[in-house]
This record gives C-alpha cells, structure tokens and sequence, in this order.
C-alpha cells in the first residue's frame, strides 16, 4: 500500500500535552489535505512501567518497527525515579537513536520575526537568521566504549567515556549536510576541536575528502566548536547548514536555540539510512524536553511538536506543499498575536497548549 | 625577597601587541603604586623557532619556571605552519598546562554597560551580568589516553580520544569554585553532562559530597550542558560561579563571551597549586587567541590582556585596591569612548591597541 504509517508516542513531562496538538494537526492533514497516513498511538514511560515493568512495552515497540515515521513527545518526567535505572535505560530515547540507526539529526534554526521582542537576541541579529544544525546521532561519546567509573590503586575513582567516529560514520552525516546544502544556500559548515582531538582531526579529515570528491559545488569551511558557540550567537545568520558531532551539536544546538527566540518553537528530525525500497526510518521530535517543572498545567508551547510534523510532511511523506502550508499556518497564527508562556511578553494573553493548536487549525 | 617575578610572553598574532599595552600598564603599577614585581621578557613562537629550532626556547623556559606569574599573549599565528607539528606540540600551551598543572581556569565574564550597543544580546538581558567561569584546565578529554586514529579490520578508520576525571581532579576544582563563590554572591552552577557520560556522574557526585561536608553554606546548582549553553544566552545574569570540565568550559566560555559584548574584553587566570611555601604559579591570557586575520595590523583590543592583569595584582600580586583601580580605570576609558575596532559601533572612532593602551593609562 502507498500508505505511511506514523506511531504517536507522547512520552512523559509535556510530552503527551505538546504531542496531542501535533497529532491533531497531522489529522487534519490527513482528513483534509489526503496525506496517506495511517497514525497509532502507543505509550511510554512511567504509566506503562506500571503496568507492564517496561518503559517501552511491547505494544510500543511494535508500533515503532512498523512505522516510517514516529511523532516522539518527550522522556523523562517528574515520575522518573519511580523508574530504576536499568529499567529505564533498556527504553531510552539514546537506545532507540541507536536502535534504528537515526545517525542524522535535523534541527532548524528559524528566527520569527514575531518573537524578536521576547528573543535575548537583538532584532537586527536575529533578522534574516534560517539554517539547520545536522548533528550526528549515533556515535561519539554517547555510544563510545570503553565507558565506566574504576577505583584507582590509591583509592581514588575514576570516569571515563570514549569519544570516537570512524570513517563511515564521519561521512555518511557529511553526505546528508552536503545534499541538504544544494537544496539551500549551498553552504556548509563543519564544527570540529581539530586542534585538540584526533577524532577531530579524522572527522575534519574526511569531510574534505568527501567534499573533493562529489560536493566542491558546496561551499565548505571549518569551525572550532568553541569558536562556533560564539559565531551563533554573534552573528547566527552566517549559517546555512552546520554538520557536527553529538555532543557538539547537543550543545550548540540548544545554544542555537536563542537565535530562534524559543526552545519551545523548535522541531527536529533524525533520520537512519535509505533502505533497499527507498525508505528511509525517521524521528520527529520538539528539541525541548519532558520540563518537568510546567508538565501537566496545559501551558507547554506545542509549535516544536507542530513544526516537526511539517518535517515529516517534507522528509517522510513528500508533501513539500503541505509543509509549507503548515509552517505558514503557524507564521499566521504568530502574526496574529498567539503565545503561549514561553513566547508571550510581560503583561500578553497567555494561551494553553490546546489554544495554541486551535490557533494553528484556525489558520489553517 | 618579597618581589614578585613575571614572565611576559607575548607569543604569536595578536600576543605580542595587546601585551605590549598591557607590559605598560603594569610597569605603571610597579613605578607609582610600588607594586613589587620585576619583570622579564620573552619569547615564544616562530622567531625562536627559526632562531633555535624550538618554540619555547631555554631562556623562555627558564623565565617561565622562575616566574611567579606568567603575562601570556596568544598562540598560532599566521606564521604557524612554518613549524612542524612535533615543534609545536612540545611548547604547545596545552604543554604548559600541564607542566605548571594550571587546573583552575577562571573566565569572569561581566557585561560592560558602556558596550550594550555593540554586543548581540539586548541591553536588558546584559544588564547587571557579573559571573565566573571556573574551567579545569588540566585533564578531561585534552589529555586522556589512549587517543589516537587507527585502522581498522575492514579498512576503515577510526578517531577516538578519552575524557576523563578523577575524584581529586574533580574536587580541587570545584573547591576553587566554593571558595570563590564564598567571595562573591555565594552560589555555584556546576555543569556536566551526567544523564549520558559516567565521568558526568562521578563529577556530580563529587561536587554534591565536597559541598556537603565543607561548604554547605554555599548555594549549589547543577545543570546539563547543553541546557547551560543556552541559559548562558538567555539569561545570564542568573550565575554567580560557574564550574565545569575542561571541553565544555571551552565552549561555554566562548558562548558567555558574547554575555560580555565582546570577546576582546575577557582577561582570564589559570591557577596551579599552593605549594608548601604558600606560592601558586598562575598564567594570566586574554582569552581571545591569536587572531591572524588581523595581526600586525596594531588594532587588536587590548583589553583582555589589560584586565588580565587586573587579575594578576588580585590573585598573585596581592594587591586588591590596585585591581579595583585598573579595572575603574578599563570603565572609565569606554566611558569616556575609547573604543577598539571590535567593540566600535558603525561610524565611530576606532582606537588603535596602543591609543587604547594610552587611553587606560591616562586614565589612571
Ligand atoms: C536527554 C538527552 C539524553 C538528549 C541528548 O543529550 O541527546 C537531549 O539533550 C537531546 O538533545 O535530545
Ligand atoms: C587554542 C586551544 C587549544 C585552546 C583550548 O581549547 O583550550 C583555546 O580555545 C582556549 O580556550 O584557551
């Protein structure tokens, strides 16, 4: 069937409130629009735990196999320690990056014009600014081995992690920046510590190579990620598409995330690799977390969520048209004055999470 | 005697013109405010190199070991590749790091009213940001082992580098954060990445154990990296003193650079041991680096290199009252609208490092 199948995953924190909206969007897509999908939803985290001992039931993890696409909420909620650890590890968000391969993590930086006066950035340095962190997903230190806490002979202990990328792994990510690059401004920029780590020395090694060979089309420079930590905010709109690995570009991407006005507007994909049919397994996900701290009061801004269906109308169900439509359904619906909490200057009407998604429906 | 001795290299790119200016205005120090200190110049870079066939020649050595403090400029300049890569290393900054086991990096960050116009960040979000970095210097992933590129099985090859702490590298840095914060505003951020990397959670655990058996008066936080990165840009001025491992405090500080207006201003310390006679050997550098593109060209800022020395008569000098009055003087010169080509607005005068070097002086 030419049917894609999309799994629902709220997760924890505001996990489930942000993903309710999204889920709504995707079906008035669906209804509305004839995008060809089929949407399950399934359950994780501590309301599963309970009753089953596992994060990840089996029902969940089903529904993941099966789809092209999975809408992801959030992990770890206020409950999380109801959740021993190993528990909690077997189903994490990091075992299923790795699970199915998701080594290309898409994280666009768009600054709108209409929360330039909540942003921390001035207007003039936001202006303009639209490019797209690819942080690499599946390797380097998060997955690096040897990994642990030893006692030393003198009794002290010790911790330690291994940062580490092998050639695959280096160019395959390179690959995904270069080809995103030509759709763009046709630039790239890779971010290394080439003058302290050999595995950036590699890393920066390769992404040359990979760029002589089949992308000089694509202009390419270089950044040392301390110095890129302060290019995004100096001067963010230098940036076209930014290719790292993935504790750099967890960091400067929430970093980054000021040069958009909000972490609450931000959406992300993590894609795995093309199968033999073509298909290509992918994540969306807000960039925010579970935030524990406003979970449960209705008032987490839903526009991550949102706009990662957007990505995978683009990415997944090849509705270039439908993902313009929905990211100028939420433009409209910002123009028009609609805030949730983390948006809204002192003193502006605050709308709940629900609002937000009747705003965006409404625009649409 | 009671003299101090200070060792001032200069170095590379920018290092030898902003320390100029800065060599001024602690020989100003020494001649009418009877600051005890003698001074001996050296060199390091390039014209030793070709001079000797090392970057750091015997007599820069010999200065560097008798020297209570070091003036440091900066490293890499244009001219680096004229030196082979074995050179380099074995003078490398990181080397002196080491050799001077210079663990406590401090980077205080503090926004400067008079340059609001010119920094990224709007002027109510810089307003009243006064933090400090506390960088380890001295291990993590700079210098963990095994590092190194190999080959593997299936001819690919792989880049890995180890991070790494242990529990008396943990504590004596954030024991440098305690008893600064104690100084200061009293409260402590420490940053690590804790819900990934087991040399996280050791670094966790050590802060919390340290700070309940020696300094439960201070108020601790923690928060993971990449959230840290952008509360660095959204609100800055929540932070007193920040503490953190040697890659993410390189990047962080580079990020909280923009927190201050400009990269050029920020002065930073890197404190060894107390030894048993009650001396610590301490290098005092800008943190900006040697900055090629514009070396030679006399428009470097030389400010950070200025307030470094600040630094110095608080920490090595002894000289509190003194430290006031140069960094009144630095505020009194922007005040006044001296200003350097990087923190000038569009179609102001732009100073000269040394008009900027009188600028202080005269304001003295
Ligand atoms: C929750 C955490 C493990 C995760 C990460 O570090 O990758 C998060 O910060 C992210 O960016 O998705
Ligand atoms: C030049 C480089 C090795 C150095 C570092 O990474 O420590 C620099 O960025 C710094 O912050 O002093």
């Amino acid at each position: 069937s030419n049917m894609f199948k999309v799994a629902v995953v709220g997760g924890e924190g505001i996990g489930p409130e942000v993903t309710a909206q999204s889920h709504r969007v995707l079906k008035w897509f669906a209804a509305n629009r004839g995008v060809p999908v089929t949407m399950r939803e399934a359950q994780y985290g501590i309301i599963p735990y309970l009753a089953t001992g596992k994060v990840l039931p089996e029902d969940t993890v089903e529904a993941m196999e099966e789809a092209d696409a999975i809408l992801w909420g959030a992990t770890g909620g206020p409950e999380t320690k109801e959740v021993p650890p190993a528990a909690r590890k077997a189903g994490s968000l990091l075992s299923m990056r790795r699970k199915y391969d998701l080594y290309a993590n898409l994280r666009p930086i768009v600054a709108s014009p209409a929360l330039a006066d909540s942003a921390p950035l001035k207007a003039e340095v936001l202006r303009g600014v639209d490019f797209v962190i690819i942080r690499e997903l599946t390797s380097g230190i998060y997955f690096g081995e040897p990994r642990g806490i030893e006692t030393l002979a003198d009794g002290q202990r010790r911790g330690f992690n291994t940062e580490q990328y092998t050639t695959n792994q280096i160019r395959r990510v390179a690959r995904a920046a270069f080809e995103l690059a030509r759709t763009r401004k046709g630039k790239v920029c890779s971010v290394d510590k080439a003058n302290v780590l050999e595995t950036s020395v590699l890393w920066r090694e390769e992404v040359i190579a990979l760029h002589k060979q089949e992308f000089s089309d694509v202009e390419l420079n270089h950044l040392y990620v301390d110095n890129a930590a302060m290019q995004i905010v100096r001067e963010p709109r230098q940036f076209d598409v930014m290719v790292t690995g993935n504790i750099f570009g967890d960091i400067l991407s929430d970093c980054a995330a000021m040069a958009s006005g909000s972490l609450g507007m931000l959406p992300s994909a993590s894609l795995g690799p093309v199968d033999k049919f073509g298909r290509r397994k992918a994540l969306y996900e807000p960039v925010h977390g579970s935030a524990p701290d406003i979970a449960g009061k209705g008032i987490a801004n839903p526009l991550g969520s949102i706009l990662s269906v957007a990505m995978m109308l683009r990415l997944t169900l090849d509705r270039p048209d439908d993902a313009d439509l929905l990211e100028k359904a939420v433009d409209t619906a910002l123009a028009n004055g609609a805030r949730t909490a983390d948006i809204a200057e002192a003193g502006a009407t605050r709308l709940s999470t629900e609002q937000m998604g009747d705003a965006v429906l409404s625009a649409l």
